[in-house]
């Protein structure tokens, strides 16, 4: 049974993990639902959690969460988990810690596995968030671990991020720092029980007063939290929410809709246009014979990269001419 | 002036960084030369060296070219720094670090920036991976993050696959030390005169111990290493080695090929088909209208996506009615 946009439009959880399972498995009517969802999107709140693994993101989203729903607000939670593609095992794993709130009827939770889908991660992350957005979720968080190139892109769709640190990861995290500083809204230091907390907070606040800020710019807080135990939980959120208010300023929303719309028109074009060529390739026939050619330096990905993108390929087989060798050009003995 | 196969093949590094930039910058001579190169790759030894920020690649890339360089073998590094398409900053740091090499002839070096290129990391890296090769370097490291997306189809592309930890990052490491099991070639705890260097070993022994492997496959090794000091670096070596030969089995050698190919072709393929998409929308000046129309709800990205793949936006192009209301549909008013 298709899943309506009409379900969807009135929150019916259960539509919504059918219709996530459904544009997973790429099916048409999914694709539909999706298309006429869309002018329902752009009425949530999209926070961006980014850090590296084991600083404690899925804790510190937790305690968010709990604000959140103390203040009668409906939360989706998308986590993005780059391991999943081995073994599905990570994605257990963060239900696990997220079971305070799986319970909780108002709060939608998504673990991503990209099971090796050619689209990647984005086009899910995307598709996800403008699922959760159109069953009417105030606030959704995207959790990722932000360095990998899909997942500096997706960041790009939320209004506020946050980047999470921890103390004392030493000399080798100062370029990290470095190139972090143009994603993040709001610095978060967890784990700042631990030694090495301030240095690591005064090291930001640094790197910031450094930066050249516009008047009227913002200019990101640093705050320290304990994820764990809860501490620095509600001077984050009171930092969240100005970041909020900041982004809705007329000339913020603009800007802010416009490079989002990019990064969505962007990433699901890249995943339809490789999806449909290596669909194209494989019903013909020519994807494992052309590997192989590969394999043997009889021909090049390059060459190969230019025919299909010129549809060099496709006409050949509308030409009805089967001929791999030929197809392939003259490279053989 | 467009650099040469031959120029390449005789190993002038000037040549390969013009190349390199060359193609950065997608000019057609160079894409031309690489296409002719590509015959001429397969033969230097790929490894791979992964990890998160603050366990210590790069000093310890930089400890095995040294033992590489002793025993008279030619190196090619490529950084990947996810943080670059921010700031650039990182590469200047990644430079500093590897300047014990910087100036021996026989180590290339190539820090990797993204510079925004819609085709990403993973065909930047594929193109240098394959000049370093063919200008004949014995042994090529990808240093890279290895948590994103694209950086997981990237290290598909190496022979061997180090996978680099430190102690003590606690319970929320178990998920990506779970994911990152099948990538892992050899196992690498970096600071392992930390505390809890023992219990790390013990943790990722366990995990392979329960992993369900066939008579005849390689069952990875882990190693302790303090890469600041050298010590554990000549007994990674011999472990790196022994890898390389069980790789060099016939059998395992295709599958190897096969699977370079798979990736080779997918990424390049995938990264010229969006340019070409993008730049075929720019050129008739459709893309900010329809990003536009896209933050006003007017349309969306799936629909636009469906007739870019569908070449409909083409077909109307060709019958030259730049009108764009029209081509977008009715969704105006």
């Amino acid at each position: 049974m298709a899943v309506t946009a009409r379900e969807i439009l009135s929150g019916d959880v259960r539509a919504a993990a059918q219709l996530m399972r459904d544009l997973d498995d790429e099916i048409p009517s999914a694709i539909r639902t999706l298309k006429s969802l869309y002018r329902n999107t752009g009425r949530a709140h999209i926070i961006g959690v980014t850090g590296a693994p084991g600083v404690g993101k899925s804790t510190l989203v937790t305690r968010i969460v709990s604000v959140l729903r103390e203040r009668g607000k409906t939360v989706g939670i998308v986590a993005i988990d780059p391991t999943s593609p081995y073994t599905g095992g990570a994605i257990l794993g963060d239900r696990i810690r997220m079971q305070e709130h799986a319970l909780d009827e108002c709060v939608f939770i998504r673990s991503l596995a990209t099971r090796g889908h050619l689209g990647g991660l984005s086009r899910s992350t995307i598709d996800i968030v403008n699922v959760m957005d159109a069953m009417g979720k105030d606030v959704i968080l995207i959790e990722t671990v932000g360095v990998g190139q899909d997942e500096v892109e997706i960041v790009k769709v939320a209004h506020t991020n946050l980047v999470v640190m921890v103390p004392g990861l030493g000399d080798d995290i100062q370029a990290i720092k470095a190139g972090i500083l143009e994603i993040a809204d709001i610095f978060v230091i967890n784990k700042s029980d631990r030694d090495g907390a301030d240095r690591t907070v005064r090291e930001i606040e640094t790197m910031i007063a450094m930066g050249d800020y516009a008047e009227g710019e913002w200019v990101p807080p640093v705050l320290s939290t304990v994820a764990s135990t809860g501490a620095g939980i509600p001077p984050l959120y009171e930092e969240v929410k100005r970041h909020r208010a900041h982004v809705s300023q007329d000339r913020n929303m603009e800007r802010y809709r416009r490079e989002k719309a990019r990064v969505e028109l962007l990433e699901i074009l890249k995943a339809r246009l490789i999806e449909k060529a290596v669909a194209d390739l494989e019903r013909h026939g020519l994807l494992d014979p052309l590997l192989s050619e590969m394999a043997g330096k009889r021909t090049d990905p390059y060459t190969i990269s230019e025919k299909v993108v010129d549809h060099r390929f496709e006409m050949h087989l509308l030409q009805g001419r089967p001929n791999r060798a030929r197809a392939r050009g003259r490279g053989r003995r």
